[in-house]
């Protein structure tokens, strides 16, 4: 395993250039967050569809059991369970639009992933980088378990678990553990464990953090990589049901998927599920007991059981909702643990925003009324005084507001409406509005026809755990 | 299903233009062989290792179920589980001889099919085409099921089931059911159904026909391209065995196979079996309460059972062996059918070769003497006065010799010994020999570190079951 060394050795030192003068070395997490011999153990598999161009290139890297779409290239890093989704990669000719000037693109996009670790990461690119629209970048990151990186280049970036970097541009920043970002262009700073920061320049500012003590008991990563938790710990129940869904050649496709719908067949479906016309359920999504409604998707890494959806929902990367009845169009954010019990059922009222990473591990029924911002840290229907409003009352804000740990300044409305435009635009790309006519047609529907190519590591020699170099794709041909 | 159509299409007027007028008409046997949505179900295979460049392009092409090994191109043409393997591709720089004069490699050598069907088909370079020493040619190449193309380029042939043309070059030309051609470059000659014809230009010719009415209650094709008889009937009791083999991603490693050996993942080892020192057992080969004894391979479509192999003994493609002891060093020739039973045993004696194409269908108990050479079909141990000839006798021969329907003209002493030496040859190639010195490596060692890339083709639209135009290699990325 000389090279994977090599490549560890090499990523590490890129990383802490950047890195270490803020205070993590990420040496250590790279040598122990993941045993060296499971990095021989998984495939990659790399969809291929007729709607996204056929471009894959990998070079002096590991990819253990990711999942690529889209025209990808892998250089000097390890992708250890990562799903890098490339379906909404920008195409030659496409127009893009930044600070109101218009640019046409040269090229397709493809995403670069470069110096790079990212464990059990999501990325999924809309790239909202001005600098170099045809190139969705990830380099020298370090993305630890069940981060998201999503509509974000990022570069000299630590993330910890179960972080996500949102839509922003990211250059030498650390996400601690738990954090949520959206904050633009970021430069050089620390967003401290269990902050869900969203900013718009001019505009709004949404600031959360966590009580004292809290982060801690749902994620740790301690300094050799090793990481504890509810959230790890939940997670880590449902690892079985992955195994024959990702040692099976072809998994045998369910039944009763209706047709305008799509379920990966990496997903898993267990128990008693219903799935409604224009779902939408994706690769390393675990459903158990559950309906998901029409029109309602969930994202890689959500983990759904004994709940209900009642249509237009959207669980964004890594949402788990358990016990709890959500009405229409309710959207549960990125990495959010809506934990109820059959003794403790969660309620979601119909419109509401479920805000990212937010926790609602219920002790009693909760009943979240309609057309509500729900966040941060719940326990008890009591919490719901500081930790939700009515969207209505939100969109009147104008100054400042406080409710318990969350600042909110600036625009209500403006924020009001960027989340309810953004929700919308994720229900279209996912297909929930199909009606047969091709400009409908979403991820559901265009996924549908995905075939893959199964890729696997060399298995012994120097070159035990590295990938060949390789290209695939028409033009090569 | 447009694209592969087309392709049928496509395929049946390029063999036409040359088959037609000698009588074979290669369109209904196209359209009826495989039922179309098979070419659907199963993916490709491509094997990477350390010791073949890794290069693989592929257009318009379907590949379903096939296995490759080495720089391959395939264009416009329909492979459904054939074993394409590489391993003995001839490298840049390589010097070679023919007829007395050498030559050096310009270029790695590539296997190139092109416009051609072939079905379970087995091509195992080692190329004897003067004409482009860099490339091995299959070109406008009907070959049916469980035939052998083996050290040849086919241009303009048709192969019936269970057929072999090897180490010729064959040009416009029919190879019927179950006949043998190894005789240099033949053009335009029809080998009848049952014919063993061996040949080398002014030195020597074998040539045996099976008795009339034999080879149809073997192998026998009607003009629908469907087959029957008792050989398709015997393997195809084994089909369910390869199922899970095909449809896990990474089958277990099997256990007590020895360092030195290699069993491929995608062989059947099924009940009781001992596999030796220095063994060989490749993809397809399926092999039951057997024993594989040191430095003795089974290659592809071998079917084993209930059998020991002493030591040193190579089962060419497509051998099948039942109930039979085989003493050390016996070579069991492409595509023969031992037969033996529980009450009716075979025992062929140390030294012996059987030759390419023979059945023996034991109705009594039958022992092969030492250093015989057998052929043709036997069913009791009184027909081998017929159809067996001490060695040491057949190399003393040096005019006619007709025993039963063989005809043996010529130098018995270069017979006995060309094929002495390629039996050599081909348990050296394979590893027989290994001592732990890297010279005395072959297959059997070089392939233990094969890793897999799986590709599936298009699942629906006008490219259903057609494989996405790619290239994979170092030299694309």
């Amino acid at each position: 395993m000389e090279k994977l060394e090599a490549v560890f050795d090499h990523i590490a030192s890129r990383v802490n250039v950047n890195i270490k003068p803020m205070g993590i070395d990420v040496k250590p997490i790279l040598q122990n967050a993941i045993p060296r011999e499971r990095h021989l153990l998984y495939y990659a598999f790399y969809a291929l569809t007729t709607d996204h161009p056929l471009s894959f290139r990998f070079k002096n890297s590991n990819l253990a059991g990711s999942y690529f779409l889209g025209k990808t290239m892998v250089d000097r890093s390890v992708l250890y369970k990562s799903d890098i989704r490339g379906d909404e990669l920008k195409r030659k000719g496409d127009i893009v639009e930044f600070n109101g000037v218009k640019t046409k693109l040269f090229y397709d996009e493809v995403i670069r992933i470069m110096n790079s670790f990212l464990v059990k990461t999501l990325v999924h690119n809309n790239s909202k980088n001005s600098e170099m629209p045809e190139v969705f970048r990830i380099l020298n990151t370090v993305a630890m378990h069940f981060s998201n990186i999503h509509g974000t280049t990022t570069e000299g970036v630590y993330l910890g678990p179960f972080s996500t970097a949102d839509l922003s541009v990211l250059h030498n920043c650390v996400v601690g553990d738990f954090a949520y970002v959206q904050a633009g262009e970021v430069s050089r700073e620390i967003i401290e464990p269990g902050r869900v920061w969203i900013k718009a320049e001019n505009l709004f500012e949404f600031n959360y953090i966590f009580p004292e003590g809290v982060v801690e008991q749902y994620v740790k990563l301690d300094e050799n990589g090793q990481i504890t938790g509810k959230l790890i710990e939940y997670v880590d129940e449902t690892k079985e049901d992955f195994v024959p869904v990702y040692s099976t050649i072809c998994p045998e496709p369910l039944e009763n998927i209706p047709e305008s719908s799509y379920v990966s067949p990496y997903a898993v479906i267990k128990g008693r599920c219903e799935i409604g016309e224009n779902a939408l359920i994706v690769q390393r999504a675990h459903i158990e007991n559950s309906v998901i409604g029409r029109g309602a998707n969930a994202q890689e890494n959500c983990y759904i059981k004994n709940s209900v959806f009642e249509g237009n929902n959207v669980t964004a990367h890594g949402g788990k909702v358990i016990h709890t009845r959500n009405g229409k169009n309710v959207f549960v954010g990125f990495n959010s643990f809506i934990h109820g019990t059959e003794d403790a059922p969660i309620v979601i009222g119909r419109d509401s925003i479920v805000m990212p990473h937010t926790i609602i591990d219920a002790q009693e029924p909760i009943k979240v009324p309609e057309n509500s911002a729900i966040w941060g840290y719940v326990t008890k229907q009591a919490d719901l005084d500081t930790h939700c409003i009515s969207l209505d009352e939100l969109a009147k804000s104008t100054g400042e507001l406080t409710i318990g740990n969350l600042t909110f300044t600036g625009d209500g409305n403006a924020f009001v409406q960027a989340f309810r435009h953004r929700i919308e635009h994720i229900r279209e790309e996912n297909g929930a509005y199909y009606n047969g006519m091709d400009k409908t047609r979403g991820h559901a529907q265009k996924t549908q026809d995905a075939c893959f190519n199964i890729l696997q590591p060399f298995q012994s020699g120097p070159e035990m755990g590295m990938y060949p170099t390789m290209a695939i794709g028409e033009q090569f041909a």
